[in-house]
């Protein structure tokens, strides 16, 4: 396990800031990689296969939930978005650290699998920042706004289940916490049970 | 509990860096407070009361057991030695991350009374480097190097009960990690539990 990544997955309330710092992390150092979502939706202009989305045909999407080859996955209006296990697997094989953004049930789902995986929940500091940040993107109207309010009022009961929780306040500090907190998750048992076992090995020789 | 110290115990093998360690991270960061023991043996020339440790009575200190003064205690060549708890509480009070440098016995009845402490286990890169460091010092005889090699071997048996395992490679390095990792425990629901009950509130009013 020692040199295989960190499974990270990170949700947080809409307008935490998350996509941000996940892409600070990214540019910032190298030992990450962002999963890539498989999704029934059709590809938008500019997306890219495999960048963006993995594009499937419904029927394929539905034979990828069948064989399990998906680590979580939801319906959202009429399309079906998901985790493809072997992506995950291949770069975390690689040592990378991989990183999930997604919902907190989608996190649940994970944490059944990957039970080592780190879960972390990204917040604005205060209620009143948040909604000052959503309308700060003066994209979105007056309803939606409420509704994304109510969305992380209810988010926010579940906000326990994750490892840590983690207050985005300075995008350049907290992209620097994140990265410490992913850090000290290498340094687990369970991501030294081979050198505990060199080391053990290597004591018992030396008796 | 958000403004509180993390409480951490910090272990090793003997001859793992780890005191080092400890005067780097006072001397570094001032977030950090050294537990000071008590004892029941007689204050050597240059030791302060309070400093180095806290002197008591044989007497005295089986008292301060009775009265679960102590968090951890043991008896080493005829005299007590144990960490005092209103010391501990006072300083994590403060807010101050709390050090306690002991052994694995020890480090296992505090993880009984604060399951919220932070345990790190210290160790060299190898045991050829454990057995170097030892003979560098060049005060130990070979026979004392023997047992403590033999100490080593029995100890690395309960390391995967630690928190965190750190391989001591590079001093400024580890000083790095340990902080990052005690600065993560910051972050986790049960030290964000105020942080949690506040901005759930916030959204709850909101509504």
């Amino acid at each position: 396990m020692e040199n295989r990544g960190i499974l990270t997955v990170v949700s947080g309330f809409a307008g935490s800031g998350k996509g941000t710092l996940m892409k600070e992390l990214i540019r910032n150092y190298d030992c990450y990689a962002l999963s890539v979502s498989a999704t029934s939706r059709a590809p938008r202009p500019g997306e890219e296969e495999g960048v963006s989305y993995f594009y499937k045909t419904r029927e394929e999407f539905e034979r990828m939930i069948e064989k399990g080859e998906l680590l979580e996955y939801a319906e959202y209006v009429g399309n079906y978005y998901g985790t493809p296990r072997s992506f995950v697997d291949e770069k975390l094989s690689e040592g990378k650290d991989v990183i999930l953004e997604i919902e907190i049930q989608g996190a649940m789902q994970i944490k059944k699998q990957y039970p080592e995986a780190l879960l972390l929940f990204i917040t604005p500091p205060s209620a009143a920042e948040l909604k000052e940040r959503l309308l700060r993107r003066g994209t979105e109207t007056e309803d939606v706004i409420r509704k994304r309010m109510q969305r992380a009022a209810e988010e926010a009961e579940g906000i326990d289940q994750y490892d840590y929780i983690v207050v985005n306040d300075d995008v350049a500090e907290c992209t620097e916490l994140l990265h410490g907190i992913i850090r000290a998750a290498h340094f687990t048992p369970r991501h030294q049970a081979e050198f505990v076992e060199k080391i053990r090995e290597e004591l018992q020789g030396n008796r």
